[in-house]
């Protein structure tokens, strides 16, 4: 008899649920659910204006994604609920929320419903960047330890400037929460009665290290006196490996879902990292690029090293037993949607829609006829800063080489050869710092989408590209860790490497260097890379000139 | 009773005369006729294909311009021929042709009708591009010292690769022809039946030097065996200088147009250099830029220097008694032109359609609304190649500080500046090497028709901008020559100055540098002179090298 593991992968604006065979990972059956309540940026329910850059969730909306995705999945696919034996979940990060200590946020209080504070701040929630500014500021001259194992910089989207936020705009709500909690464990605390604190996102966004723990709180103090405690008083919780069973689904639960009670389900995850598995990546070295708008570049390695300009190093971060380092492009696909909304002149529409194309497709299509090195351009991928390897926020884009003979087409494969070398950069970073990268995967919309784009990657990176093979990624990783959570007696596996072999889906085809276009694209990138230096490294700061007094003329 | 001169000016396409009252400059007609022959890029009339890079003219077009405008302004204005007591002309150049001892062209023989090497090579024919590299490689290993005078650099547009192009190609038009001369001074000998060279052409195109005369024979031996006495057996004929009369009209080209015989004709004149008496100037100092798809910065000094960059200085190539500068930028309108061809979305196009705008018009006035500073972008404007002062054609475009807010107008306006920048660097230029720049004037279309690019240059050169005040400058330029060489006497000047005074046009209109906006632009300036130099003189040849490989991938 088949046994099938439920993944739910909760999205920036929907949670989407698949339902998978646990012998060959295949899905059976999957459900999307959008959020009622979607992002909140520019008011709350109420009517309550917020700030700049704010970004906030209802976290009742993903209750609502259980009780209406799981219900159809199993309807639809006529599996009988015996017959399911785990559940896993994985969340955008850091999506973060205060709660009383039998897990109620505070913002279903009546008292707290009105208070921007008291809600879920959503991973985009930026409205925290002056207190990640200043925890920067300390930790660095502090010399704090920490710092280097993510490439130097905290990133305001993370977890202490955000509970920062509250206690500096909100004491109320400081004092009131019990535990201030990633929804990624809130969910599975509703599901299981018990609350867990997943080793992912706590190492990557918490400043969580399995040897060393949470920073000291003499550094907190220095942040605010009233944090010292922080962590006894808001994140008690221990911290609990990837992969484990978080309990057994509630009997109230199991009946409005139509599941069974005890039904295992796995601790939280994070989006990004739970594709690894999908992709039946089973070991260090093995780098997945997730490719969308912007790209997460994941892998393991063997021994936990600080590498300049990473997002960060986290043992069982991505799978127990290893150090998950975290990479990222911070402009990927957004080059390509700017491209075509401000570069793309009305007769390329026209003949896009004249042969029935979309106009990245059509794009895409003329620069696919071009050889590496004929259009004569090259760029820096800056048009959002750049995350990995420099860290820098305030870098902008480049592109030179253009005459009077340039195309739109030229431009656009220039924008896509310059991720390219921007996913070079990061590799041989690694590489420079003895952390080995053997194998390249790719998933994400762009992965699925784009020959040309891959076939470039292969030929820059001089490796081959193994795609993914499963549409919702995240969903399917998921559903391999409910395995794990499950275990082998019950249907399931015992451990996650074997899980991710079984279950993983990669496609059958295989972009391959192609040895005339890795030896063009040696060249580009060399030129690349010294731009790269040249104008991120501090030999010529006029982005950041240009970015000051673009501030200056417009106060 | 009034006085009238006639100007014409032929240029690429078509030649249009003006009829101008003497004592103002004021213009009473105008006419234009466009070439039959147009520009000959594919093939010759016979159908006999031309070679890559090849631009040919038929000279017979030159006199039908005579004969279909010169009776119409006359016709349409109602003036006495009586009282017309000047022709003048400008011309093109190097646009060059060889001709019999008669001045009958060569390709008007039957025996060479179907040699390409016959006919004018227009100003753009780059097909001689090879023996100008080889010229100025032999000239720079000789240490030739006429090479300061040109920037460094014969460019293949000149009068010696052009006239080595047909010894080496087709040895019988060399050795058929008497004379290779400028089609500026082949129509005046049309005209009067006088042969004359002018200084204009002669100085900028052909290496003449008032003091020193052509290079030696020894140099063009070393060229070509062949080539040693080519200035005694084709250029035969002396030097004149700008401003004096070349003859009187023939009775028979008198009939012709319906013009007294005998009316004095003046020496030939180059389109550019002839606009400076057109906007008033009357000595040195005082910069012309004639902006239009490219731009001509001409400018007498006091005392002939040696500029690098330059694109010649030539004594009385403008105006007798003065060292005349030429400088140029290869690319300005062009820009502007390929960025609404290549960069401009449908949107743009539909809005400015909305509201009954051009698409340079509506994108100005988004522009338009910008503090400089606003967009945060900075380009290199050398989608051309660089002119002066890098001369360098293998220097391509770059921009950067884009970001994902960046809009098309921010890049339209990015390009405007750039190209004021690049004006800047050329004064600056001249200033460092003791040539005073303590006027600026400004004619051609763009200087017309764009208030917003005005007042940046303005801005970025810190310097009042005047604006010509005749839609026709190089025509009116003519007809004020026509009238120095009419002479007193007959009711016109004696000297090129006063008559400039007198005739030449500037708007009321002056664009005046605004102090908030020279501050913020002398920061960018300084940010573009380190990109300049940065990638113009060695530090990083990124863009040759990508113009290398490009060649090297199509080839």
């Amino acid at each position: 008899m088949s046994k099938y593991t439920i993944g739910i992968d909760y999205g920036t604006l929907s949670g989407r649920a698949v339902l998978v065979d646990v012998a060959t990972g295949g899905q059976i059956a999957s459900a999307t659910f959008d959020y009622p309540h979607g992002v909140m940026d520019e008011a709350l329910p109420s009517g309550k204006k917020l700030g700049h850059d704010w970004a906030l969730q209802h976290p009742q909306d993903y209750v609502d994604v259980l009780t209406h995705t799981i219900p159809k999945i199993l309807k639809d696919s006529g599996i009988s609920p015996e017959d399911v034996i785990g559940l896993g979940t994985d969340f955008t990060a850091c999506t973060v929320l205060p709660v009383k200590a039998d897990g109620t946020p505070l913002c279903m209080l009546p008292e707290f419903s009105d208070n921007p504070n008291a809600y879920v701040k959503l991973w985009k929630h930026h409205a925290a960047q002056d207190k990640a500014n200043r925890l920067n500021e300390i930790a660095a001259n502090r010399g704090e330890k920490w710092l280097k194992n993510y490439g130097g910089k905290i990133s305001s989207e993370w977890l202490f400037p955000k509970l920062w936020q509250i206690l500096d705009e909100a004491p109320e709500v400081y004092t009131a929460m019990d535990h201030f909690v990633e929804a990624a464990d809130w969910i599975v605390w509703q599901m299981t009665g018990v609350q867990t604190r997943n080793s992912c996102c706590a190492g990557y966004k918490a400043i969580y290290n399995k040897a060393t723990g949470y920073p000291d709180p003499d550094f907190f103090k220095a942040l605010d006196p009233r944090l010292e405690n922080v962590i006894a008083e808001k994140l008690s919780c221990p911290v609990t490996s990837l992969g484990e069973k978080a309990g057994g689904l509630t009997s109230q639960m199991a009946a409005r879902l139509g599941l069974k009670t005890g039904t295992a389900v796995c601790i939280g995850n994070v989006d990004a990292h739970v594709c690894v598995p999908a992709v039946g990546i089973d070991g260090p070295g093995k780098m997945l690029a997730i490719i969308g708008t912007s790209t997460c570049h994941m892998m393991m390695g063997t021994q936990e090293r600080q590498v300049p300009g990473m997002c960060g190093v986290v043992q069982d971060g991505i799978m127990p037993g290893f150090p998950g380092y975290e990479a990222g492009q911070s402009c990927v696909g957004d080059h390509f949607a700017w491209f075509v909304d401000n570069c793309c002149p009305s007769e390329y529409r026209e003949a896009a829609k004249a042969v029935n194309m979309g106009i990245h497709e059509y794009l895409t299509g003329l620069a696919a006829r071009q050889k590496p090195g004929e259009h004569g351009l090259l760029a820096l991928d800056w048009w959002n800063g750049n995350r990995s390897v420099l860290v820098d926020v305030d870098l902008t884009g480049m592109m030179l080489g253009m005459t009077l003979q340039t195309k739109p087409e030229d431009m656009y494969r220039a924008l896509l050869e310059a991720t390219a070398y921007g996913t070079r950069m990061i590799v041989e970073n690694y590489r420079e710092h003895e952390v080995a990268v053997d194998a390249f995967y790719a998933s994400g919309g762009i992965s699925q989408k784009n020959p040309l784009m891959m076939q470039i990657y292969a030929d820059v990176l001089n490796m081959d590209i193994k795609i993914a093979g499963a549409a919702q990624g995240p969903a399917l990783g998921s559903a391999i860790f409910a395995a794990v959570a499950a275990g082998k007696d019950a249907g399931g596996y015992d451990d996650v490497f074997t899980a991710a072999r079984a279950m993983g889906q990669v496609k059958d085809l295989v972009y391959k260097p192609i040895a005339a276009n890795v030896a063009v694209y040696n060249k580009l990138f060399a030129e690349y890379r010294t731009l790269h230096d040249h104008f991120g490294r501090g030999a010529n700061d006029v982005m950041k000139r240009l970015k000051e007094l673009k501030k200056h003329v417009t106060q």
